[in-house]
């Protein structure tokens, strides 16, 4: 048997049944109708964002909506966070639509279209630029609609989150603007007449050593001050990028948030006085999101194929192409994976779980150890609240799409 | 400079544009309105099923929709091939909303409903069974609705095809049923009185290699007789799968279709006598489509960053997913690309062309030799007529889905 990531600790059991908030898995699926389906349980959120509250106090936090879009999800983290970040129109809008203010609502993002900084400038959106000339764009389209543009500038990093699973600084990357060109850009937007808003610097994803995200934060800090300085501007706000990652393999363990917060805390503390006024920001999507949720797909064929087990669901890759292992994964590892009822009286046996897809790269989950299963049992994929449903090929071969619920104890919202 | 693969012949430059068809690029992004724009040309479809025809005279060619299923595109294939191949319910709609004679599809796939199993009866499709339990679940709904299912059988070949992108035959598996237990199988389902449409055999995919082609050919021929001779029933029907490749990466020389046709055609010649009476299929779907696509895109962006140049344009992994080499690849490696527009004066730079998506796995040149290009310049990603848009997240990030469109000469289908 091949080892798999470790099942969130916010999920029990309840005479054998998997619980997702006040209901079981199965009581879910009857609700919703069908499988596969998509819980994201608020409680789980919820529980982040008080951890986070309690790490970093005076921090502000953002959503990064790219990590799960799902509306009522996004409409029920709007009022609990300080402001949304967003990577695309389609994403302003789905913040404006859940109750985000527009000054609170930050739009990063390479290759922003004409109409899409139009319709942040127009909204009253902030915008991270990422390069010099979407500055002069995006200049030139405020005077055109005669509307003042909130603009910050995203700073491509001179130094990396070292264990990130993506690393987005460190070398020639085609997110931001070089540290070293920085200042003069900063200086450009405020002799231009734009509403300054600050600076923003993403250092990686998905880090799960606390050091490594504590050594990045203090970096970011520094450079933030030293480009400021340069300018000559102090900024309103300074965007920390997120980065914080969850466990999905075997052997991760999760980030110990509190020592990364209290490190910030004492960064702060000391902060040079260019940054003294300035609101801080760290910008989270995976690890508010990432272990709210579960993906329920039901056995619909079992069979063997030379001495192995095969469990085939009805769900697969076009719906979790990242758990399959491709989505910007050179080695395959498991996910935690389970069914949705468990007997202490059930044999565990090993079995790999494959997709629906006519594709060898639709594994679920590979050479795992499962109870025994049978065909309309149903099995539980865990970590499916980020990068799930919206990041996969859900046309693939002309599968209808998933089913999405986002709930509170017993009830959808 | 990092090498990328070669353009398929079939794109001719006039007065420095790039043809696709009768009209310049810029003239099908003019008449389509905007880009991210997929040009989809039947001439070249046309051409790969000519090839095939002159190659495999006798043998029928079924399209494997999967590899695309835009809906004008299938419509104009479906008068020009002999079946479609599909792989869920949807797409056994597309094929019958294309025309296609119902007994002239088939359906296969691991892991399906049977709700698709009864829409597939109910049609008149072939299912390829892809287990035993399938096979009861069939006959049991066929029973239910009083109709006779058409069944064949999907074998897990005990040979590979060698050099394939994706092996699908050869050890456990789970497509098919392993080729020992088929024949009792196939008893099976004669004996239950369902209509046997004889075996299907899929050893691979994406292969280049000649040789390889026909050494798997000739092993699903003998293991065809073999199951065959044991069930003591002539196949009606034996589909060899397909698994032709084309040229994606430098180096890539494309299939010599002939030689694997003429091999097959002698295979035949000496076939057992219990083939004798059988129609023999080869389904096709990158091979005959996969080059005939050109993914058109706009530059946003054009920025430096150490010292490197990124062209940032506004498509990206979302609907090009395997150019990117975040769809089952391991290593990333370019597909041919250009500018659609050509001048001989031009300066050739290196640049790196990324999609708009915030991540950095969102490249789709990498450090590639390109003539000096601006914004609002147009790149032209090839072999995006297979598995592109269909097979990528067009969700992610909020982004409207690409504009498709399928040509023959001047025409819009």
């Amino acid at each position: 048997m091949k080892p798999t990531g470790p099942i969130p600790p916010d999920f029990q059991w309840r005479d054998g049944a998997l619980m997702i908030g006040g209901r079981s898995a199965d009581e879910w699926i009857a609700v919703a109708g069908d499988t596969p389906l998509f819980v994201y349980d608020l409680a789980v959120v919820r529980d982040r964002i008080a951890r986070f509250r309690a790490a970093f106090a005076g921090v502000s936090l953002h959503y990064a909506v790219k990590a799960n879009p799902h509306p009522p999800l996004v409409a029920a983290i709007a009022p609990l966070v300080d402001g949304i970040d967003v990577a695309s129109a389609g994403e302003a809008q789905l913040a404006l639509d859940a109750g985000m203010d527009a000054r609170r609502v930050s739009f990063a993002g390479p290759g922003k279209r004409d109409r899409e900084l139009a319709m942040a400038i127009e909204a009253g959106i902030t915008l991270n630029l990422e390069s010099e000339g979407e500055a002069e764009r995006a200049l030139a389209i405020g005077r055109g609609i005669g509307r003042t543009p909130r603009l910050a500038l995203r700073i491509n990093p001179d130094f990396e989150l070292k264990g990130s699973g993506m690393k987005m600084g460190g070398g020639a990357k085609p997110f931001g603007v070089d540290a070293e060109r920085a200042a003069p850009l900063v200086r450009r937007i405020v002799a231009a007449g734009a509403d300054y808003r600050g600076l923003h610097i993403f250092a990686g994803s998905q880090a799960l050593d606390a050091e490594a995200l504590i050594e990045a934060q203090r970096s970011a800090l520094a450079l933030a001050a030293r480009v400021s300085g340069e300018a000559g501007v102090a900024p309103p706000h300074v965007n920390l990028g997120g980065g914080f990652g969850i466990p999905h393999f075997a052997n991760d363990a999760g980030l110990d948030e509190s020592r990364v917060g209290g490190a910030l805390s004492s960064a702060l503390s000391h902060r040079d006085p260019i940054l003294a006024e300035a609101e801080f920001t760290i910008e989270l999507g995976r690890w508010l999101v990432g272990e709210a949720g579960v993906y329920l797909t039901r056995i619909v064929d079992r069979k063997a194929s030379h001495g192995e087990t095969f469990l085939i669901v009805d769900g697969g890759l076009h719906h979790q192409l990242a758990a399959s292992g491709n989505f910007g994964t050179v080695v395959r590892r498991n996910y935690p994976i389970s069914l949705t009822k468990y007997s202490d009286s059930a044999k565990v046996e090993e079995v790999t779980v494959v997709g629906c897809l006519c594709t060898p790269i639709d594994r679920l989950g590979d050479h795992v150890g499962l109870p025994e299963a049978k065909v309309g049992d149903v099995v539980a994929l865990y970590l499916a609240g980020a990068y799930g449903a919206s990041a996969s090929p859900q046309a693939f071969l002309g599968h209808p799409p998933p089913l999405e619920i986002t709930i509170d104890g017993t009830r959808i919202l």
